[in-house]
């Protein structure tokens, strides 16, 4: 129990032997040892966020790779001392499941094929974190949650805001109602991304641009905000530059109805820059402005400044709330059913973009 | 010509005389004497705003009152050095013709009594100031510019932010393109107004609530930066509190599209607090906050903090451009036209709210 597992692996990978730990000091059976994560999917948010957070957390840490570029697996196992063994492909990534090692898969692919791997993960008998937009549609959302349920595994999404302290204030002084009811929520973020190459721009792989992919953050603000679900949606959608923005909406207006009384508001877009979460209360309000990047937050309130520290990645509490959760058999903050909330609002939005009318969300 | 018009206002009053000062220095005639303004209707606005902003203007003076109330009267009689001579009530109103002191009659009455005052003003031979919303619809709007062409006399709304420093830096920076193109405005007003006694809840006094009151100050911003007219608007009417806000809507949130391809999302309400103008565009942002109200806004953009010396009084610069553009014979900044633009945003917001649908700007 005294070996650490890193070592372990450095031991076997200089070895170039696929020796694997033995099963009997496995994570999962042994409380104090790291969660073993393999990241499916090396672009920039895996290579940016995931892996550097990796490197703090303290109920998990990365073990494995899967990627379809040679070059990333062979920069990866450098510098995260991955061993080949735990290099996997695409053509390679069912056989996760002979690996103990891995006890979470992280799916970080573009948003069309979270349901798929989601689902192989969950087959593989693997807990799985899958990124935001959980799904394409509230129907896949609802297989992938199924799948996990069936499998007996835990599902996160990767909802990295749900674990940063400017955000947990937030949704403390609205639910606590601190400044009492808050009657307007106004939450926005949007930033240039003009590369018709990228399959964010791309409805078939990214879903609705700008909306599923920042929007979701705004919504999602709000309701945690307001700790409820909207129940009607309006929404505009805009594009003018066509010729970039082929087939999504550059840019989305919505607004939302809450059964409390409280209406929101929001901005999102794929061309120009906004980021900020303001809520109006009875008696004051608070804002987080920069609020939705994965660089940090700052906050105020109608009483001054919020001071938190901010961590020096919001996804190591997230990947460690989901690691805990395993460990001691408990829910995850940001469960599945948190994604699936936000995929029947962005439905909802676009139905009501389309209709021009206030739709349900349902 | 050195007689001080004030002081023999004084004199006059203390001889308990009707005397009024010789035509032959009447002020239009002197050019380097003040004119004479008087205020119609001693509300709030008057009383703790336009009436102090009187005391620090260069080009112009109050110099009588209308109102209907003895004791406003009695009041400002006292405060400011005005003759009972000098004293109207809405029945000795039109005789303000007879006044040669008087060179401008400022309105600021309930909405619904805008166009009768400003055109029995213009009538008078008087030069109008008329507060904003300018009219109860387009069509009243334009009979009141009308009515002072006809008369030969200028008009000007008391747009006060026309004049405000950060604000002109904020319409500066976008009409300048600074940032380069501005791509998205966010401007939003509300305060709490839940006197169900007060005119501006009464739709045949106020004529729509929060949006002709405080939310044209948002969707003014929004054109005075961008300096262009919205073609095209899609809007949502609230309505939380029924038993409060009776046939008006509490609340309104509403999006604009420009000719630029610039769009702008707003919210106002009449029943929480939001104050704040954002402009994103290429390369930066700016910002107004607190923005619209009358004590005073701040600002920053991209690059750091706006610092502008905020004036006592907004309304000093506002009613100094009039005296001067009537002095000098040339147009004032916030001329009539300028409040009619916003009158027929207004009307496609309500159709709108009404229709669903995205409605032209007539």
């Amino acid at each position: 129990m005294n070996i650490n597992r890193r070592e372990a692996i450095k031991i076997s990978a200089a070895a170039g032997a696929s020796l694997l730990l033995p099963s009997t000091i496995s994570c999962q059976q042994a409380e104090g040892k790291k969660l073993g994560v393999a990241l499916v999917g090396l672009g920039i948010y895996s290579t940016r966020q995931l892996g550097p957070a990796l490197q703090h957390t303290e109920h998990c840490e990365l073990v494995a790779i899967v990627t379809g570029t040679p070059s990333k697996a062979e920069t990866w196992q450098k510098q995260y001392n991955i061993p080949a063994s735990h290099c996997y492909t695409y053509e390679t990534f069912d056989q996760l499941k002979d690996n103990p090692d891995v006890d979470i898969i992280y799916i970080v692919l573009p948003n069309f094929l979270h349901a798929e791997y989601t689902i192989r993960a969950a087959k593989a008998g693997k807990h799985v974190i899958c990124e935001k937009p959980m799904a394409m549609s509230v129907a896949e959302g609802q297989s992938m949650v199924d799948a996990c349920q069936a499998a007996g595994v835990k599902f996160q999404v990767g909802y990295r805001l749900y674990y940063e302290p400017f955000h947990l204030e937030a949704h403390r002084l609205g639910r606590e109602k601190v400044y009492g009811k808050v009657n307007l929520i106004e939450s926005s973020l949007g930033f240039s991304m003009a590369n018709p190459e990228s399959w964010r721009l791309n409805k078939e792989k990214g879903g609705g641009g700008a909306l599923v992919d920042l929007g979701l953050y705004a919504m999602q603000g709000a309701r945690m905000v307001l700790g409820e679900m909207p129940t009607h949606v309006t929404a505009q959608g805009y594009n003018v530059h066509p010729e970039v923005f082929k087939g999504i909406y550059e840019s989305v207006t919505w607004q939302m109805q809450f059964p409390s009384g409280a209406t929101s508001n929001h901005s999102t877009s794929y061309s120009t820059y906004v980021d900020r979460m303001y809520a109006s209360a009875e008696k004051g309000w608070f804002e987080l402005r920069p609020a939705f990047n994965a660089v940090g937050a700052a906050g105020q309130t109608s009483d001054g400044p919020l001071h938190f520290a901010t961590p020096p990645f919001q996804q190591i509490a997230q990947m460690d709330d989901f690691a805990l959760a395993i460990k001691e058999d408990k829910a995850t903050l940001a469960a599945g059913t948190e994604g699936l909330k936000d995929l029947r609002i962005i439905e909802a939005v676009f139905r009501a973009i389309e209709s021009g009318k206030v739709e349900e969300v349902g």
